[in-house]
């Protein structure tokens, strides 16, 4: 039987700014990245993102960010692993606060935006990110991108670790994404999307825009969650996978693997 | 046997920008209220002030504020009780996140500032912010002022809560501080402050500017970190506290009273 | 002749945050109100505002808030008079220098949210932020209340002062708004929105909802952004104010008065 | 005659949170670089800060930073040059604010930080600071590394530029300070530090690590304000220059040179 996971980042709302359609894409998903309040979240988001992810029966994870809203987390900050490792444990304990208040468990943690990428590169800080996971609880399940720094890290230090795959975006020859400069960076076809899926959670294996082939895992797929054609893709790809004898369920429900 | 627990604000730096003598004042005090990030403290400075509390033996708790960095909490801000609520969940499990990574438990929480004053006198905040309190986890204590709202709201909710008493205030005849605007309205004779901090434990009692007592308990007594008098002050409370048959303890340490 | 300013808020998005239909409202109004990076606006949305309101025509002034952007400005918070100084001064200033950098003049300022209202009230407030104003530059028009402590502490200072009239809410008998949380605060229909207005450019005069009428001046009509039903009504209203002989002309443009 | 300015940084204080030996460092400098806010300071700092420097008769500059407060500005942060032109503006502007209420002119600007370094080495963001600057004030003087990017950006656009030197800092062949991760990065001897300074001013060259001369243009010294030892280096540096026939003197008010 192939499982896969379906995670979308939820709770990026702040104050008065709404960002995404929260409700619908959790039709779709089985585990939420809930912003901490760094690149976006406040606690009253926070509250009401992880009420309304609860009550739609989809797990809980932490979305740690870089602390820049007004660049949304996704501009690189030349941080210490160190600053890195604290960032996170505040960030993933201000969230279980709220978990807490409703008697449940976070499932995973999964870094946000250039944090993300950033430790996909960085031994070092991606050392100091798992390290902050597994310190604050090692039951929790560290989300990063497939193959990378991050993921390795986290293997190292003996966290449950999800390899990441994503469905709308192009690889390289040598197992990275396609940078968004690049004109062939993204995939805009639903069922050419679909497909990539089903292989990598198949076979374990993506063609390169060089035409080889990458082994990798794809333990979960990132959805995304703003606009109308995300929420149809989100739907699409569910039902494709579901056809196609891809069971998507949470990874925390998973057995050992 | 007499008992007495004495506190002090503690990881009040943000940055660069230091403030406060951390390791001198842990001597003679047994409970730490951690800033968490809304009206000072910031990540590395927490998990360094953890540290630092726990390696000298002193109990850990909350201290959470308003957002409010540049007035450093200590101006009102009309926030809902629901804003409370979910502030203050934010900021206890922010810091609980760093307990968590040394395997330790919280002890308290003591709301800062205004955030403390606002909810001394207004029931509402006072319920949202116990309540919050409450549902992170029972076992918390909660410190609030001496016959406040917020105190009557942590019995009312069933918390077990702190009666905070000051050293270096006097008070009215209503029980409430004398206002700093009020020539008054601070005690700098250490003697003077010692002995009404000994009556207060003893007999649950404090002379009022309008020369009649005021009904009240001692359980906890407020000790501030700033400057060499606090830190002489500190000292000298301490030893006259124990000289006089009052034993200085963390209250989570007390049995039951 | 008769003549009135239209205002709307602009400029309200921030980083990846967006909010209002910036574009459209700018056709009916005639000064424009750019948020200045305390409860709204970052440095990025400033410049491309004040572009796009100079494209249109349409003058442009300050927005000063309160430093609460999880509260949208909106929250009172208990500032000295000082900080209200100082906080208008350096609002007022950041947007001048990106209206230097076009070679263009700032016509107004007009506090926003919380600020706007405890400047409407209270005196010392209101006596300092016309100060500011007058002390970046006297030729800058202030924007407050009709009948409120602001716009008195600005004809007090020496500074041209625009009572501000609000077409969607009914007033009380001694010339207060009336209170959001009272049913019968807002009025939603279009036609008597506009007779309230017409009738307050023209006679100087409001029916209050104790059914007295108010004495006010009508020198600048607050006009929405957010929603299609407020791009409706500012078309709306702008028609009919010029069919009705009132010419809708920015204020730093009118004569002597 | 030999001219030289000495420059230092001021109003580093937020809130309650104080850096700094304000007025001391005021009796040796004739520049002085205000905090605008995003790496420090805030709109009261700000007002007090002038005021402090306007009364010693000190020139004033803005020192724009990044907008990150816990990092004090310190670690590079991602923007795009277009950022970097916006924030510029905003700090600009916001400093400007406070000197247009004493009717008083900025004389300069100086990037901080991290901005600074990165505008050193990036021709594009060192492009759009120099523009941002120009757009302004096409009278206002760019400080910046002496040979770097930025003073190359300052004098293609035509703003006055000054190229400034380290007293404390090595320097290596190539004309950059020696990074402060080697041990030979620091000047701590005073009179080396003097001798550097003096045979820079007077002959356009310091001697490098490698022991080759660079050539380079010392207009403005940089000169620190904290602690006490830097106090006492910046009383021996104003009085040894003096001796050495180089007048102290804000470039601002030197002649054509």
């Amino acid at each position: 039987m192939f499982l896969v996971d379906l995670n979308c980042d939820l709770g990026e709302s702040f104050g008065r700014f709404k960002l995404g359609e929260q409700e619908e894409i959790l039709k779709y998903v089985t585990s939420a990245n809930v912003a901490c309040g760094f690149h976006s979240g406040d606690p009253t988001v926070m509250r009401e993102t992880v009420k309304l992810a609860l009550d739609k029966g989809v797990e809980i994870g932490a979305h740690p960010g870089l602390p820049d809203l007004v660049g949304f987390g996704r501009r690189e900050i030349a941080i210490t692993p160190q600053e890195g490792y604290d960032m996170v444990v505040y960030q993933i304990g201000a969230l279980q606060g709220f978990l807490a208040t409703f008697h449940e468990k976070m499932q995973h943690v999964k870094p946000h935006g250039a944090l993300y990428n950033m430790a996909a590169k960085d031994s070092q800080l991606a050392e100091a990110i798992a390290q902050a996971i597994y310190d604050v609880s090692p039951e929790l399940i560290l989300f990063g991108l497939a193959n990378s720094e991050l993921t390795k890290a986290g293997e190292r230090i003996g966290l449950k670790t999800a390899h990441e795959f994503f469905a709308d975006r192009t690889y390289q020859a040598n197992g990275s994404l396609t940078s968004r400069t690049q004109k062939d960076a993204l995939i805009t076809d639903y069922n050419q999307s679909a497909s990539q899926v089903i292989r990598a959670v198949k076979e374990g294996k993506v063609l390169s825009q060089q035409h080889t082939d990458v082994t990798l895992r794809a333990d979960t797929v990132c959805i995304h969650g703003d606009g109308e054609n995300a929420l149809l893709f989100a739907k699409h790809l569910n039902e494709t996978l579901e056809k196609n004898g891809i069971s998507i369920s949470a990874i925390g429900k998973w057995g050992s693997k």
